[in-house]
């Protein structure tokens, strides 16, 4: 199995439509295209702050995967929303920071159509429990 | 408008299906009843971590609307996934710990059906940006 | 060795005088006498940010090693300041929430003299790396 | 006042004896020579993880500062211990990544002496309590 295929083997991922844009061997980058679904308010238009959580914990969990070569679970998420992330799809960037026997840590970025940046979050995963082995660049 | 009302105001929650169960001075709960999307594994029966981040973050903005009568927007979310959430329905309580001038900080559990604690979270939110007045068992 | 040997087996907890007043199975208090140096500003009476935060990763390691018999090395320290400490002493009272396999998480409350909370924390400790076997009341 | 002379108005940095290296617009490095006293442990040769989330603490402090113009008091610290940190001189590098009107982020790497990061953090600070004026780079 290849990271994209990891991606859509979850049903919260095919709701959500996320897609794998890139795969390097530390960072990973994903694409979240809008939907109404999303939306936070009915009347202020931003994103609910839940969507981008969501999308930072895909972003980490698939950095460290891409480093690590397996599937691997979430320890813990820290989110810091920068600014109202506007009603339209959503770019994150997750790099690994740290690959160890027992923890991964990832950090990424999360930005809006127009590039700024709404979020910033740092994770942790079990790199010790892994799950499947995942095809990434370093392996195939 | 009331707390029921202010959670069905948002798009993502109406597609969650959350509800609120109570809201007293300090404290709310939110249930979430099960979805199939929700899952985060067509294979490992449990739910996407990015949902019960959602549910946490929702109750911890619940918890300090429900203290200061304003609805209020997040600053940061910080997750600690402690256990796998089996894929049934959710419950979560959130708790004001702080409500000041400029920040207000909560603290939520989520448990899953069986009355274990699947995470806990920690949450800042604006209180010095209020949004819709609403009303509260303090202000009501 | 118990846990009160083990608080003073650190230079930096002599220097600080940070005292053990209690252990019980998953909770431990420690007391953290006043010291000039500890002051955050020459004009503006608090203590420093750091010396609170310290406090709280050693009531954190220390509720885990008591509830795990074990010296335990700290993960994250995740601490909200919730307000200006007074130039005094400080009490922390550090909980385990969880003690698992790899991974302990405890959560602590920092007070002033005056009873007062000055800051929460939370933080996850390494479980998997035990050193030194500490007598408890558990063990004990 | 200067960025330098801020930093030894505090009771607590005068013991530390930190030095600030480098001021830029939005980044700082400081620098922490070694004490006995930081010392983590009599037998296993690192410090204490409360040292370094001191040095992180005042690295983000002094990012924002140095960004604003105005000193800042802390909101939270997030600290990623990533590994032991030798018995030796640690240097923190701090950068502001958000200004805004009511907080700032700062994102700090310590370093020890071989160069290789022993922790990351993430701290917010309150800008809109600022304290005395700081002449930076920017503002002199």
């Amino acid at each position: 199995m290849d990271l994209k295929q990891l991606l859509t083997q979850t049903p919260f991922h095919r709701w959500l439509g996320v897609e794998l844009v890139r795969a390097d061997e530390h960072e990973v980058e994903v694409y979240l295209p809008y939907r109404e679904e999303f939306n936070g308010d009915d009347d202020a238009p931003h994103l609910h702050g839940g969507i981008i959580a969501t999308l930072a914990d895909i972003a980490a969990c698939f950095a460290v995967i891409s480093a690590s070569g397996h599937d691997v679970p979430s320890i813990d998420l820290h989110v810091d929303f920068l600014r109202m992330a506007p009603c339209a799809s959503l770019t994150a960037v997750g790099r690994a920071i740290k690959v160890g026997r027992t923890i991964g840590v990832a950090d990424v970025e999360v930005r809006g159509e127009d590039g700024r940046v709404v979020a910033i979050a740092r994770a942790k995963v079990a790199t010790n429990a892994p799950g499947r082995d995942i095809l990434t660049n370093k392996g195939s």
